[in-house]
């Protein structure tokens, strides 16, 4: 079979124009990128007001493993497979990081004959909506050192009679935010910012400090999060950057630099049109990881999308207990709607691997015996699908499981496997459909179409697991505890004196973003299949005014991802032709 | 007068399909962005293969003072003056770093009636080329620091067995590329990376390290060089990030990066049109700064605009000892052909505050003198300008002086320069003109065409003051003895070394780029007017192998600017309705 750059490339692509038509846009509605992407105003919502909304479906999966479950693939097919259904259809997916496209995990565009396209423009820089997050992201960064450094230079009298601005007396141990880069670069996790050469201060104060990748800036969530600009504007000079030598906040606004960072913004917000390879339109839109940050794309999107479709497929990052847990908790809170309907992605693979019977380990071949049938491990590892199936339900959503095929997957094992889905009692509704996106495109999801179609004939009764007005922990604990499955919570004593001044400082209401991994249900990759009896431990809490939420880390969770040894960038390459070469 | 922004906005601009065919642009060599700008494919220049080139206007000035002398005004106004002569005529513009634009000097589209626009839209992301150059660089460096880490984890046989991969041995002190961000951010000039908790080496190996702005990085000027995209391709594999143990270079082919980093700049290696406030066609192209980098737009956009027109205007950083000198020695022997007339901007307060005669320092409030008629600053300052023209010369090619006007300047005093100027002999054909570009548009700059047209009349005998054939050192005496009037150089022993280093490995063919301050012709910026005796020192050397020069620091020239005390991103902000405002 060919690669995915060879099919994406060889797949005759319709002009954006055409694809924006079809979905009901105008052309006043959009910028075109050149002839195959477009910038779609979200003035749109004014004109669409009077529209009704369709169904909002929500992609997610069982708890992922090193072989890759095509959460994307299957996004992007269901979407072609309701199109082949003649419905009205619209994904919205996130901007890839540059950081996994050159890392490990190569593209994320989908896969096979179910992608965006062209997928070396989404994957690459797209709109420079991520390099827009970094600028703003790092502009604060510049603007709180360059303070720092002014008023210590001047001493704060004289920084305000010099300036007439007020002096903000910033504590250089309590700066909060970090800078941020696109980049695997496991070396900015930990530096040392401001060194001079002996006897000298030309470079600023002196202190320690870190990057993240810019998927868990911040300013990425608010992307995400934010109804229209003035929103985002106001978000933006909420975000608390330091603390002042009495332990009062400095915010953006208090730099004077949320005006400039919403400027850098400016274009970022307009999500992006494109087309998957059938030409149905996806909106591609903000880029938080699901692990560091909330893992979902934008408000924004949908909510156009909604309103020019039946069906709108997006997709929450991981497994059901990350992305689609910050989609209902979080994005959806903020948005005024939940899902309609879960898809819950598992492979025949992937669950075997979540039984515990095979030794997996990081950057080690994965045993043959994965790939063959194997009764016992498909049985051990279908309770890891069961808890995902009863996690959405949790959410009062109808559940659709899509078993994304392999070729090396027999008829017999899959019929097994819809079986024990079939066979199993829950308490809400539940389809389960084979697809075959990657190989065969939107045919070979209309299966699953049919069976989403009938699962939004089963009005769903979204209830988020906590509502905003409760206290921060309360909101903590239902997270782990219904969410998990946890038996309670431990806060570090960092975390709880945090808890007090956050709640001290009015921050009581902000919805709860965990950072753990994603490798298992709990805080813990070893704990495979569907563990319980664990406490969560909450090392640190990062305060996201901004964003609206408290971002709690469970565990050592990495927000700055390594590059391996043998990096995906290795590959890449411009042929004699000019084409790129070595994406997937 | 209404600001910069407000004219820009109220101006009513073509839709850039028409500017492109008024400029004898296909459809099928643009890749619209939106209505107002289009990517021009380079693949554009087989079709015009057989075009006889236009003439190439370069405009530089004099020294360059805190008032600002108008370059890229005049350069927009002279576009617009040989438009309204009716001249087919280009502009070719640098894009402009997001460092200034927050920091002191605001945007950099020209301005008043002299504008690129949207001004905002250049002055900010435009179409993403310099993140793609912040991107690539910086993937480089985290491909380096990654490398380093697993080599000396698993050792370098280690490293080998387990990846088949040669280990590169990477000298931890010998690391040459540094990382770089589009900000003034003095807090990372000097930076400790790779720092780990004590006991840890997870986050790699500690070293000293730093950030330049990204019109520093070689990468911009590899795009500001680059004739084609393979071209690029090849300089960016030349480029040197590191030694090895025994002293050999490690190169970006080494790496095995440098595919995804030609990737990253796939669409940075097309100019973008634009046009002025007057309709006239645009290129913008690279940003490389003229004291720490070579200061042009790029080859590859006057290629284009000198087969569409008569007239391609384009201007060089700083006065003319800076950019002018790297036009003709750098850019114009890599494009294999020369300026054909040199057009030297002066300003009656710029020659006044050249003339020695202010006490003027960097922050302070200028003296009211400088404005008001003072014959003595005038004639003093006038030494300034007669080198540069001097300059101009010696590279064999006509100069025009165009006075940019200020609303101040009295009528008599700018006869008293016309005439300093027409009584002074010159070793090359001299016009002079006025120009009110800044307040009048076109018409401000028809008598400036006018000259323009004039001095094109007489063909250039354009000569470098170097052949890239002679040695290192000679090279560097030509451009301090000829190029400044140095009395000589004198190499630090560092420097020394590196000079002996780069010629054993075969570099002795390259030619040199000066980072020296733009304030004064010499090194030192409190010479003023037209130095001489004076020996230039050279600090340091740094091999740019993929650009095709050795930089050399003269003096202390900082490579990543800070912010000031009350910086330009104060004033930006985003109105009620969606509009920019604050940018100037």
């Amino acid at each position: 079979m060919k690669n995915d750059i060879e099919i994406c490339r060889e797949t005759p692509l319709s002009p954006i124009d055409d694809v924006a038509r079809r979905a009901g846009l105008h052309p006043e509605d959009l910028t075109p990128q050149g002839t195959l992407k477009a910038k779609v105003k979200p003035s749109v919502l004014n004109r669409l007001a009077n529209q009704p909304e369709g169904k909002l479906v929500l992609v997610t999966a069982i708890t992922p493993t090193p072989l890759g479950e095509g959460k994307t693939v299957t996004t992007i097919g269901l979407a072609q497979g309701l199109a082949k259904r003649h419905k009205k259809v619209m994904a919205c997916i996130r901007q890839p990081s540059m950081g996994p496209v050159f890392g490990v995990k190569g593209g994320a565009a989908g896969g096979g004959y179910s992608q965006v396209a062209p997928m070396e423009k989404l994957n690459l820089h797209l709109t420079g909506d991520i390099h827009a997050v970094t600028a703003a992201h790092n502009l604060a960064a510049a603007a709180l050192d360059a303070r720092l450094y002014h008023e210590s230079r001047h001493g704060y009298d004289g920084f305000t009679e010099k300036t007439s601005l007020r002096a903000l007396r910033i504590d250089v141990q309590r700066i909060v935010w970090k800078r941020v880069m696109d980049h695997n670069d496991r070396a900015l996790r930990m530096v040392t910012v401001g060194k001079n050469e002996p006897g000298k201060t030309i470079n600023g104060i002196e202190r320690e400090d870190g990057f993240d990748i810019s998927a868990a800036s911040e300013l990425m969530a608010i992307l995400a999060l934010s109804r229209d600009l003035a929103d985002m504007r106001q978000r933006i000079g909420r975000i608390v950057l330091a603390y002042d030598i009495d332990g009062q906040p400095i915010t953006a606004d208090d730099l004077q630099v949320a005006g400039a960072m919403a400027v850098t913004l400016c274009e970022a917000i307009e999500p992006t049109l494109m087309q998957t390879l059938e030409g149905v339109p996806t909106l591609i839109h903000a880029g938080p990881f699901a692990n560091i940050a909330h893992g979902n794309s934008s408000i924004l999107a949908d909510r156009i999308a909604l309103k020019l479709t039946e069906f709108t497929v997006t997709e929450g990052g991981f497994g059901s207990d990350m992305g689609f847990e910050k989609a209902c908790n979080i994005k959806a809170q903020q948005a005024g709607r939940g899902p309609d309907c879960a898809v819950v992605v598992a492979t025949l693979r992937g669950l075997k691997a979540n039984s515990g019977l095979y030794d997996l380990r990081p950057g080690q071949a994965l045993p043959d015996a994965i790939f063959a049938p194997d009764e016992n491990a498909l049985t051990a590892g279908f309770a890891n699908l069961q808890w995902h199936i009863n996690n959405a339900a949790k959410y009062g959503v109808p559940v659709v499981v899509a078993i994304n095929r392999f070729p090396q997957d027999t008829d017999s094992e899959l019929e097994q496997l819809k079986a024990m889905v079939a066979n199993t009692s829950f308490s809400t509704h539940v389809e389960v459909a084979v697809s075959e996106a990657f190989g065969k495109g939107g045919d070979g999801a209309a299966e699953l179409a049919d069976a989403v179609i009938r699962a939004c004939a089963h009005p769903a009764q979204f209830r988020p697991l906590y509502h905003l007005g409760q206290p921060l922990e309360e909101k903590l604990m239902a997270v782990a505890e219904v969410g998990y499955g946890a038996s309670g919570i431990e806060l570090s004593p960092l975390a709880q004196n945090q808890l007090a001044a956050f709640k001290a400082q009015g921050h009581d209401n902000l919805a709860v973003c965990m950072a753990k991994t994603p490798l298992s249900i709990s805080h813990d990759p070893s704990l495979k299949g569907a563990p319980s009896h664990f406490v969560l431990p909450v090392r640190e809490l990062k305060l996201c005014a901004g964003a609206g939420f408290v971002y709690a880390l469970c565990g050592n969770v990495m927000t700055m991802p390594g590059l391996p040894e043998k990096p995906a960038y290795m590959a890449l390459d411009i042929d004699e032709n000019g084409h790129i070469i070595g994406l997937s």
